[in-house]
């Protein structure tokens, strides 16, 4: 490569370098998001839930930045192979940070909803836990995105179906609560949409784990089973 | 422009157009999708339900086939300006497309629960309302996406609105059903979960609106009130 090609191309790795570091501080505020949306809705901090609210518009922020990064990025330098797939894969992850963030949102209105009276303590330590196992979730994807390892990524996908059960104990335990007392039905249903929000941020968690798979691989993963998934990286070594 | 060139530019307007049409059929089949679930859900119809859920993994593959096909142009011609923003727009679209479908999967999923037994006739009459109207907004988003028509696109955001306030009015329903008769909870809360669904099509027809805007005016209007974005609209008249 002539000197003039290696210019253009260590400028075109520090673009790509400082775009994976934006993913990644997007997803250290996402994660601290999620983390205090949870304590405002257990410990009843209506002060932290506005928080949450407030923040994020600096998801969204970061979102529309480093997507307007992307395409200026495939505009100017319009990389292929395995560059190309980095780009893609960027995309489609801070779509997904995104809708965690909207979820951690949802969950901070339903704790500010929740804080204005007694909540009902329905499988509140149960929630607690669901939410330190999505946050560490949503920090695992990260990781095998910054180190861009496949293997890690799995083992994401793989955490989604135990999210997934810990999800469906505390909707029954919801449910008995309800049924046994009535007058809690609305705020219960409050404390069931959010606990519907952490699961929800265990899909997009696995979604992102999916992306990097993408990215190592240069296989679509999505739409197929955990055990499929496996077998594909396996086929890989 | 010389022949070659020529030539080139229209193989790939035949790809992009190509691109173009298959994102109509998936939305074409997510609508189908959509009206056959709310169909099973009201008319307790488990045999159409479980249709829905067979389907969609023909919503999936169309996602995984368009994306491949936008990955390659990316890659091979190497678009930019308005072709670019277009590839973009169309990656976008298609993961709403099939998030979309996902919801529809999970209302057939609440319909087959419920056909087994006698549902409890809540707010059945504006269920059927609300899932009309959310299928019409995906059709409007898609007409709006196929012209590439940004008024109509901002007709589709503002719909959304309305989709939230007929969703509250509904839920409101709901709540007093499993107050006045708690009996009655499990069953409600699969109806209610099917209509969390339906205001998130109403959400998912909104995020591709805004593709479309983003794609005639190359402005980002997302995370902005309707109000913001029909006056970025009015600028650039």
């Amino acid at each position: 490569m002539n000197t003039f090609g290696q210019h253009i191309s260590q400028q075109f790795n520090a673009e790509l370098e400082d775009v994976r570091q934006r993913v990644m501080a997007m997803g250290g505020l996402v994660e601290q998001q999620i983390a205090d949306a949870v304590t405002a809705l257990i410990d009843g901090r209506s002060d932290l839930a506005a928080e949450v609210e407030q923040g994020d518009v600096k998801v969204n922020t970061f979102e529309v930045h480093i997507d307007e990064e992307c395409s200026r990025i495939l505009a100017r330098r319009q990389p292929t192979a395995s560059d190309l797939r980095l780009v893609v894969a960027v995309i489609k992850t801070i779509t997904d940070l995104e809708r965690i963030g909207d979820e951690a949102e949802r969950i901070a209105r339903m704790a500010s909803s929740l804080a204005k009276e007694e909540p009902p303590r329905a499988a509140f330590h149960e929630i607690e836990n669901l939410g330190h196992h999505v946050r560490r979730m949503v920090g695992e994807a990260l990781d095998a995105f910054a180190r861009m390892d496949s293997r890690a990524a799995l083992a994401v996908a793989e955490e989604d179906a135990k999210v997934d059960r810990e999800y469906e104990s505390i909707m029954r335990q919801c449910m008995t609560f309800m049924m046994e007392d009535p007058r809690t039905v609305k705020r219960v249903l409050d404390i069931m949409w959010a606990v519907r929000a952490l699961e929800r941020i265990g899909d997009h968690s696995r979604n992102i784990a999916e992306y990097v798979i993408y990215f190592v691989e240069g296989k679509d993963v999505r739409h197929i089973s955990v055990e499929q998934m496996a077998r594909e990286l396996e086929k890989s070594r």
